[in-house]
């Protein structure tokens, strides 16, 4: 059984606010944080500023950057921190590095139509699920509702929830457990992968009411 | 233009919780509120039960009850306070009742499959959007998020967010200062009718979460 107090973490991708935000507070729990690009150079560079970011909070440099591939073979839990569009595309070319590997997908298939945003239904029925029937991965849906800028800026306090799905129980336990140690997110079990819909659109719904109401940086609480 | 500080306000079905809850604090702010249901005694044993519950509170009794299609015809606000299977069936018969008068639609169609609730997508994209397709009304939909229960007693407070979306503005801008009106609920306009299903799909999403972490009436919050 893994130790959710010290596991191999990576970001895939890892480029966006989503994965800085997880990058660098994971690495300062302790884990063992890898952060995954298409190209080696790419990644090193990101692992560099992660790692400048970590010594400017007065932390230890200890992150690394690997091929995606490379990442994820080495990884016990992979990250897709990978805009939707190239996510599938990337999943189909990492199925063997992740297999029987948990997955997390914090993936949001979104859609502008006017001047509003629409979740985006995939014939699987969420980005989640599409995930999971590409890899042969145990895929936990979580991280949707973060709001990433704030979430990525480390001088600021929040308290967010996170409503996590998927249909491995310890894997989704795993996840739930690592969420919980970050400081300022609550993280709940949701159900099975096939909430997962129901939980990503959230997010366009947290953009409409930013947007019309001139707000910044709305997550979501249970309360 | 309708004055927010004193409308006339009917709860079609108003049998439910969310009916309760509603009707009881739009009397005390000082809207006309009318209870409405399908046989005219039934209505008028109901306005009778909430007219005592505002006399337990110290309030003056001073909600009636009427058929539905009286209570629609005389109110400007009428809620869809039924359960969703039947709501579509009681909107086509009150449609010349509802003719260009601000309807609510709290709908939230959902099934349970297994040990989860699932949201159920209409063709029309959502319950309000169906309702709309039935009606000539100019349709809000708002209170899906509402933990029902608690908001039927009157002795807790709560700090709960309504999510309100709608495409006729001037009608959608009512029913949020109506909403802000009620002690512990804060409104946002999220756009138009068809972001609905985003809104709806928030519902079974709480039921789960509760029912998997033994929680109770949990509404949601934008922070």
């Amino acid at each position: 059984m893994a130790n959710p107090n010290k596991m191999k973490i990576a970001l895939l991708g890892g480029t966006g606010h989503l994965g800085i935000g997880l990058a660098i507070r994971f690495a300062i729990l302790g884990h063992e944080v890898i952060v995954g690009s298409r190209r080696l150079e790419k990644a090193q560079m990101k692992a560099e500023e992660y790692n400048n970011i970590l010594k400017s909070l007065g932390e230890k440099a200890r992150i690394k950057g690997l091929a995606n591939e490379d990442a994820a073979s080495e990884a016990e839990i992979s990250i897709f921190t990978i805009p939707w569009e190239h996510a599938f595309s990337t999943a189909e070319f990492l199925k063997e590095a992740l297999k029987e590997k948990i997955v997390v997908s914090p993936l949001v298939p979104m859609e502008k139509r006017g001047n509003a945003f629409y979740y985006t239904k995939l014939p699987e029925g969420s980005a989640a699920e599409r995930l999971a029937s590409i890899l042969e991965s145990r895929v936990v849906s979580a991280y949707h509702t973060i709001p990433a800028e704030k979430f990525a800026r480390f001088n600021e306090s929040f308290e967010w929830d996170v409503a996590v799905c998927g249909d491995d129980e310890r894997a989704k336990k795993i996840v739930i457990e690592l969420t919980n140690q970050i400081d300022g997110l609550r993280a709940y079990d949701a159900g099975p992968l096939a909430v997962s819909s129901m939980i990503e659109s959230i997010t366009p719904l947290l953009i409409n009411i930013m947007v019309r109401n001139k707000l910044k940086d709305l997550g979501v609480r249970f309360v």
